[in-house]
Parts: C-alpha cells; sequence; structure tokens
C-alpha cells in the first residue's frame, strides 16, 4: 500500500497548495481561513493540518514556490554565458529567457502577494527577495565578472552592472504586470524586442572596447 | 465664521485621510472599517460620510495622493532637460530628484497598496500606474524626443529610451523597497552613486556622438 499511499499523500498536498494559492490571491492572507482552504482542496481540516503546520507555513511554501523557477533560470544564465563565444547572441537569448521566467503569470501572481503581504511577514519577503530577485543578480554578477576577467566587459562593479542588465530588461513590462495584471500579456515578439533593446544599451555601456592590433 | 469652519473642514479633512491611510497601510483595505477611521481620526463616522462618499472613494483619494509628488517631479526634470546646455550634468540631476521623489516612504507605502489591491481595484491601479509612472515616463520620453532633434541624443525610440532611464535609475532600490520596507532607507551618497552610474550606461547607448569637424 505504501507507494499508492505516497502517491495519494502527494496529490493531496498539490491540491491543498493550488486552493491555498487561487484563496490568498483572491481574499489575501488574512482573509483565508484553514476552513476554505480545505473545503476548496475537498480535504479533511486535519490532513491540511498532517501536511503543513499551520497557515503561515503552508503560504511560506507557496511563496517559495518561485524559487525553483528563479533556480532553473539562474542555472541556465551561468552555462550560456560561461561558455559563450559570441556575447551579444547569448545575452540576447538570456534576456529573453529571463523575461519569460519572470513574466508567467504564477510568478507575477505571487511576486504581487509577497508584496501586498510584506508588512505582515517581513522575514518571509527578505527571504523571497534575497533567494530570487537577489541571487539571480548576485549569479548574473559573478558571470560578468568572469566575462570582464576574459576581456569581453569592462567593469569595476559587476553587481551594479547585474542590476542594471536586469532592470533594463525586466523594468517596464514587469511594473506594468504589478498594477495592469496579467490579462492582457505581452506578445513574444514584444517581449523579445525588449530583451534585444535592453542588450543593445547594456552592451554600449559595459562591452570591452574591441581590442586595436 | 466662514473662514473658520473651512478650516476646521480642512483640518477633519487632514485628520481622515491620515487615519485610513495608516488603518489601510496595516490592515488592508478589506479589514479597515469606516467606523475604525472614523474612531482614530477622532471624528463621527458621519463626519467621514461627509467628507467621503464611502470608503472606496476615501481609498481612492489618499492612492492618488501620489499622483501631486509625480507631477512635481515631472514638471521639474522638464524645466531642467528643456533648457540644458549640460547633458550630462543635468540628467544626473534628474536622476537624482527621481530617486528622491520615489524613494520616500509615504510614496512607497502608497505603491505597495496600490500593488496589493490591484485585483480588488483594477481601474484604480491602472489609473495610478498611467497617471504616475506612466505620466512621468511619457514626459521624459517627450523630453527625450526634443533632445534628439537638438542632436543631443540619439534614439528613434524617444519612449523606450525614457522607460530604460527610469529604471536604470530606479530598479534596485525600488524593488528592494517593495519586498524590504523602507525601516532601513538608502543614504543619499549611496542614492547618488545609483543615479551617476545609471546616468553613465543610459549616455553610453544615446547620447550622440560628437560631431566631427
Amino acid at each position: 500500500m505504501e507507494p499508492r499511499d505516497g502517491t495519494q499523500s502527494a496529490l493531496k498536498h498539490k491540491a491543498i497548495i493550488d486552493a491555498a494559492t487561487a484563496l490568498f490571491l483572491s481574499k489575501g492572507y488574512q482573509d483565508t481561513s484553514v476552513e476554505e482552504i480545505a473545503a476548496r482542496a475537498v480535504v479533511g481540516k486535519q490532513t491540511v493540518y498532517k501536511h503543513f503546520a499551520d497557515k503561515q507555513q503552508l503560504f511560506s511554501e507557496i511563496i517559495l514556490g518561485n524559487i525553483a523557477t528563479a533556480e532553473g533560470f539562474t542555472a541556465a544564465a551561468a552555462g550560456i554565458l560561461r561558455g559563450t563565444d559570441d556575447l551579444e547572441r547569448d545575452l540576447r537569448e538570456v534576456a529573453r529567457r529571463y523575461l519569460v521566467a519572470v513574466m508567467q503569470p504564477s510568478v507575477l501572481q505571487l511576486r504581487r502577494l509577497i508584496i501586498a503581504e510584506a508588512d505582515r511577514f517581513p522575514g518571509l519577503a527578505r527571504t523571497y527577495y534575497e533567494r530570487i530577485p537577489g541571487h539571480t543578480v548576485t549569479t548574473l554578477g559573478s558571470c560578468f565578472r568572469d566575462l570582464a576577467e576574459r576581456g569581453l566587459l569592462q567593469t569595476d562593479e559587476p553587481a551594479l552592472a547585474a542590476s542594471h542588465f536586469a532592470w533594463l530588461v525586466l523594468g517596464q513590462p514587469l511594473n506594468q504586470a504589478m498594477f495592469c495584471g496579467y490579462a492582457d500579456p505581452f506578445s513574444t515578439s514584444e517581449l523579445d524586442h525588449l530583451a534585444d533593446a535592453a542588450v543593445r544599451v547594456f552592451l554600449a555601456a559595459y562591452a570591452a572596447p574591441d581590442p586595436r592590433p
């Protein structure tokens, strides 16, 4: 019976996460009860408590669900940049992937939710900040330091260069989504245009000058 | 008696706005009642309704209070850029003022509040977006178009250039404040450094090349 129990347990875990995510997003954390989460997930209240110590731990697990998405992008970006032999092409690829990762409705929703609840959960909001945008920019900064050592970029402040890259790429569509929602998403060609324009600006400032013979 | 009544009425109006702002920020819109607002402002509930049709209209007036700050910055920036005879110096001045305007705790708090309530008030959030960040970037774009016509900048997409300028300047500190709060604010020298670095990147990409004889 173990495997079947294990599968059922995993299915219930996911049903609870999905139900709680939907309720936190529509009603906010404070106004959502464990009873409502259990009812929407079609499980008993005790089952919720078997999986999660309390409502706050459930919220935490949901919010930090964006970490997997962020780490997937960050690992891919580092791999692309470490092996680059065409920096402009590869930065465009990284910028496009960055937009795809961040502009997913599920990522945007959790981002908005944690900003909304940051006063109530300052520790969780700081963890989110450090492990998602913070970790991404730190990794990009480390890649840019390596690229400067290879003579492909020039910067004394690779962390600041990484922050400039991130905000050139993400700023406008991410800000728009925070206020105006995700019902009318950007098209792939709009996002590609933003990615390419961001890379053009970034390289104008940070590309190492061509070595002259 | 008219002037004294007018003054008292204005004082009550402000007391209601201040009380409601504090409550919306600490408890959220939904969990704040008009009774609590009246109690905190030390006025009767009927006085609240004499000044504001309902809780939503009060919320609206508070949120749109950032418009005055935004318009003050935008007008100053346009004045500086239209008369510039030293673009680098004047862009640095605009970038510093932009950070000062946006990084005020009261502005950051309302920004976080409208993001938190954007699902509940999509029309208000869109109005905020259009009249505050949207209007600022549109005005900067119009200034950059003029500067391109004067031969000081080069860009086919002044609106995109304005968005790049805005996010180079604001991205990192604004994002950090959304997640980590405003208890530990940036120092003036940190903000000045961010402003100057943003202008350096912006001009590397958008400054018109020096005319050669």
